[in-house]
């Protein structure tokens, strides 16, 4: 750990897990080196659950104080990175815990949450999700409000699970940079991946760069070019493919890294309780998740960072990828103007 | 009230008023001949608000029983009607109540709601509104899977502040017809009118006929094609106008009519708690609302008949508009198939 003390700016962000959260998952992340972690507190749940949820990491951070504790600033994660720990950092994949309500904004802002994705998957009253077949992007009424809220309070805005549409009107309208903390290419991954729906086009990508924007790159294997099979010498090429699109300052990590969950999980993930039927069929006898083998869990980030090493990513590149432009993002959002 | 025993048939019904209930507007519905409305519970609440206003009107139902009470089939209509009294039905006009949860449509049901609008103006994560000018109409995934669950429930969709998109795709995917419980021709009333945006095509008007639906042409002056000038006569004109377009058996009344509101309901309607600024601007010196002078309040439906009579429409065809087309309708709908 001494090494992170005497270079801070060498920090490791992984830009969304959404595990089952105990302290097998944080030594994990300390196995892992992983300085700090955006979690998922909310994909369909509304305010009261929210709140609770909120309320069970707290527990998690005085049961676990010698690995993880809570950051809602850059400064915070590297403090926190620099005693050893893991920084979580809060955050939402859809909006529902705001509840329509746009003073909810600050509220949960107040409670730590730092980045909050508009839609996941499907259309609500903000934006519309990848999964529509008509894109009707940001809403021209309350999701220009919100996006303009997000701002002032200093709320990162992840555009993720969103259309196309929601992805070019939301960098349009925000006066702030945008992340995409899960996504992968969809012109290296192709259209035949699985969750091509989830993938962003490179018209995104660069729009998102050129206004500052970070875009986390998973090995999610529904999300990888060739699946399961797909190789680290791959996603390292993938890496480097994005960085040369959009520039190495806006490429970084968001593995969507997740594990401990049943099939109800994955239910729910798939439709709240907004739906009968799943958009996406579940296959109940399949395993909820697989990972590639150069990626079990965010304890093989040394060996793939070692892979891009011998790639031949700079040193100076690594920093920025690992982590660096997340922070970066993180200093210039977080900071409220209201 | 003797007639009303003697020809249950003959039955007033106003789809929609939204009015601050109390004992002066039930008093109005009698002196109005009114036998049968459909009140609002919600535009933007939640389902725990809801609860609420149920509650109250539970109390008015208590308070006020020689004057209204509640009715959940188009049978209690007509008992209320024929006992003298006017048959309260509730409705919605937003889906807010159901916070995205499919199972609420059938709790809701029990608890006697039996008309509910997909949205209020603006996008939601069930259909887009008539205010949006990008229109993807009713959602993919949660909004046809509502649009069934309220089918086999048994509630009435109602599209009135829905987008054009929304209304044809939901006339198409509802196995029932379904209602425009206030909402005038565009065609009729042109372009120029103040909410043109609420007023529907033609095509959308022939296409709820033919699925066996039933348009609410309403006297708010808002939505006239004269605005506060309109004379009883252009607005006797309407209605034939648009049983010419459409068929006497699918044109009706829902009147739109509130009062008793100050500046802080009105700023509700417009943006709930999503907004900090009005889609449509509010002008706080205005006053909420004026009727014309021939539509002062439902005291008016007796002559507003009166006039319609001398305008050559037949009993027949007045049974049918004051009320047979909507108990046609609720018969239809409101009986649950799951």
């Amino acid at each position: 750990m001494l090494s992170k003390v005497e270079a801070p700016d060498s920090i490791l962000v992984d830009c969304l897990q959404y595990s089952r959260p105990s302290r097998d998952r944080f030594l994990e992340w300390r196995a892992g080196k992983v300085d700090a972690v955006h979690v998922t507190l909310a994909v369909w749940e509304g305010a009261r659950e929210t709140l609770s949820v909120i309320g069970e990491w707290h527990d998690l951070f005085a049961e676990n104080a010698d690995l993880i504790a809570p950051a809602r600033t850059a400064q915070e994660v590297r403090e926190i990175a620099a005693s050893g720990r893991t920084a979580v950092i809060f955050g939402f994949q859809n909006t529902t815990p705001f509840e329509d309500d746009i003073r909810m904004v600050r509220v949960f802002y107040e409670l730590g949450v730092r980045i909050v994705q508009l839609t996941y998957n499907t259309q609500n009253s903000i934006a519309t999700g990848c999964l529509e077949d008509r894109d009707a992007g940001l809403s021209q009424h309350v999701g220009r409000q919100f996006v303009r809220e997000m701002n002032e309070v200093g709320m990162l805005i992840d555009l993720s699970h969103c259309s196309e549409q929601t992805c070019l009107d939301t960098i349009e309208h925000s006066r702030d940079p945008v992340a995409l903390t899960h996504a992968n290419p969809l012109e290296f991954v192709g259209s035949d991946v699985e969750l091509n729906r989830r993938a962003k086009s490179t018209t995104v990508l660069r729009e998102l760069a050129a206004r500052g924007g970070v875009v986390g790159l998973s090995p999610y294997v529904r999300m990888l070019r060739h699946g399961i099979e797909t190789t680290e010498s791959e996603f390292v090429d993938m890496v480097a493919w994005t960085a040369e699109q959009v520039g190495v300052e806006h490429v970084a990590f968001g593995t969507d890294f997740y594990t401990g969950y049943g099939i109800d999980a994955v239910k729910w993930w798939r439709m709240g309780r907004w739906g009968r039927e799943s958009p996406i069929p579940i296959d109940e006898s399949a395993p909820v998740v697989e990972w590639p083998t150069w990626f079990e869990s965010p304890r093989s980030f040394p060996t793939l960072i070692e892979a891009m090493q011998e790639a031949g990513f700079t040193e100076a590149d690594l920093q920025l990828i690992l982590g660096g432009n997340w922070l970066r993002l993180f200093e210039h959002v977080f900071a409220p103007s209201r």
